[in-house]
């Protein structure tokens, strides 16, 4: 049995680790460890009594949330049933393009949704992981006809490309989708979203995600933000309720939790260090400097031995980077979680690399 | 403000009728009134710490227990955000024929899904309302490049087609997409389903729907019954994790009630009856016998005005039928709702009609 693509498949490292999913610690998934926020699990809970009735179909309440929340009108925002399902859609869209160039190593899901719809799929030569977008993206390229899909921050190394990076493609790609599923994790005043852009440019399109930040995977609600012309048209090519009511009740309440996104912001930044510095210590291991919550991790050793040791040893599951085939077997993902959790994997990690040294 | 298409649009009827939704005796939505089940929202209640965590993309819990109640291995089944999802996929998939033939009046959610891949549609040239499926669909058409669309029982006519009915078309058609949203109101012995021929008719989908039965169209819950390998590209054609953990939950849960599933089998025919008979009475109404949890109504006078009298002096909402192009303002079509519900219904209509006469 081999682990799927994605990160979080606990099934398969429970079994074996030999315990139940809930006893692994998982650094796999790059989920917030502070939520879900009890705002929005109290909004789910009182909600219930509502399930009887379809969902609004034009989701107005929620998109006046969001739409507030990101100083935008309301039919500017689409909310999907996770942004997966706008990344379906971004691939249609894709489709009519000649070809669409994507930035590697790239989320797995990237070339199923661009597969999906039998897009061309171009990919930069070089990889970002020691590179930055000027040098993949060659700016003389004739590319007028094409599309251009990338995440900002990078997934899996975490590097946050600034606004000023991004716009010479947004004059020179034919349509720019940009997924900023962890661009919440930065305090606003540290964002580099293209969202304060959207209206000038009506070839972007933004996704983002409610599932990482509020540690919400399993409720799945993302949402996209474009032109509402193009997000009409996107309305039709899907079904009309993809967002269910509790999901739809527990974004309402979480974007208002200022409490919850503050307490996040100041966990971060000095959590996410105590972890980069713990592995850059570490033997063989080399942590690369993110923007995000979790921290890609070159290894000199055979990361498929080190992920059984700690799961067959430790119950902790890091994220192999496997299914990113730039990266293979000498890197691995972990989230940052709190500062305890963050201990027994260097503890782990040490106490196995000391064993190989 | 004119109402949506759909169903159940519960803001514009509470508008018209200056009262909150929730005060609202929605005849317009064909959802069961005895749900949700119990077992269902407890279900629900018991995942909410589990929301931190990724569906199982696989889904086997779920398929499991769908497959079980079907008595089909799970790999013929594919759980949907809804069977509207499911639909939408379809439409990709009939795409790829010459055209598509499609049973009228036909819920306007269908000539969306098929708009939205560009499918030519076909439409019947006799109603189905009052003719046959051998009347309306010739056999000896060439359609072996053709696909066939069409809901048993049908919606809105609450018609149900017996499995010998249509049989001819499945040998005669690429493709037959047949939608059993509202099967599962007949007790087990008196199903006209597909499903025990889906491993004979490689070109058959099913697909069906857990909204109605168990009054839970705000959780989003369908699946696809079909061939493994035709589920599996349907897989990759959306994202990975289409149903959240909450509906997952719920379905297995509602699936295993047969409590509920009997209480309702006991419930509808009487209580259909007592409806149809209670309208049949009613001067210029003619309600069309119907197998599933509503009635078509023909009526003589303008069901527009009806409806905004209802809503207006009663709080009642039916549904219009003007988004079936071929039933317009001459068509209403109610739930089956509880036996007290149902004569306020009667006694309001008697009173508006009495007026009219």
């Amino acid at each position: 049995m081999r682990q799927k693509a994605h990160g979080g498949n606990l099934a398969w490292a429970a079994a074996l680790a030999g315990c139940s999913p809930s006893a692994i610690l998982d650094f796999s998934a790059s989920i917030s460890p502070l939520g879900p926020p009890n705002s929005a699990i109290a909004a789910i809970t009182s909600q219930l009594g509502n399930l009887k009735h379809y969902p609004d179909p034009d989701y107005s309440e929620l998109r006046q949330a969001l739409g507030h929340f990101h100083q935008l009108p309301p039919e500017w925002i689409l909310p999907g049933n996770g942004s997966a399902e706008l990344l379906t859609l971004s691939g249609k869209e894709f489709s009519r393009l000649a070809a669409t160039t994507l930035i590697t190593p790239a989320f797995g899901d990237y070339y199923r949704s661009l597969a999906a719809y039998d897009v061309k799929v171009l990919e930069c030569p070089k990889s970002i992981v020691n590179s930055d977008l000027s040098m993949i993206i060659d700016k003389g390229q004739k590319t007028l006809d094409k599309g251009l899909l990338l995440n900002n921050p990078h997934n899996p190394t975490g590097k946050l490309f600034s606004v000023e990076e991004i716009l010479p493609y947004l004059e020179q790609f034919a349509l720019v989708v940009v997924d900023e599923a962890f661009m919440d994790f930065l305090p606003p005043d540290e964002e580099q979203s293209l969202i304060p852009l959207i209206q000038e440019y009506a070839n972007l399109v933004i996704l983002r995600s409610l599932t990482k930040f509020y540690s919400l995977p399993g409720l799945r609600l993302g949402y996209a933000i474009a032109n509402p012309e193009r997000l009409s048209k996107w309305q039709l090519w899907r079904d009309p309720w993809p967002v269910n009511t509790l999901a739809a009740a527990a974004a309402i309440a979480a974007l208002d939790d200022k409490e919850f996104q503050s307490a996040t912001w100041e966990w971060l930044p000095p959590t996410r260090n105590q972890l980069f510095q713990g592995l850059a210590k570490l033997p063989g291991l080399q942590p690369k400097e993110s923007a995000a919550n979790f921290l890609l991790v070159e290894s000199q050793q055979s990361v498929c031995q080190l992920q059984e040791q700690l799961l067959k040893e430790y119950q902790i599951y890091i994220r192999d980077c496997l299914s990113f085939k730039e990266l293979g077997d000498r890197y691995f993902r972990v989230a940052v979680r709190s500062k305890s959790d963050n201990q027994r994997l260097l503890t782990a990690l040490k106490a196995l690399l000391k064993d190989k040294g």
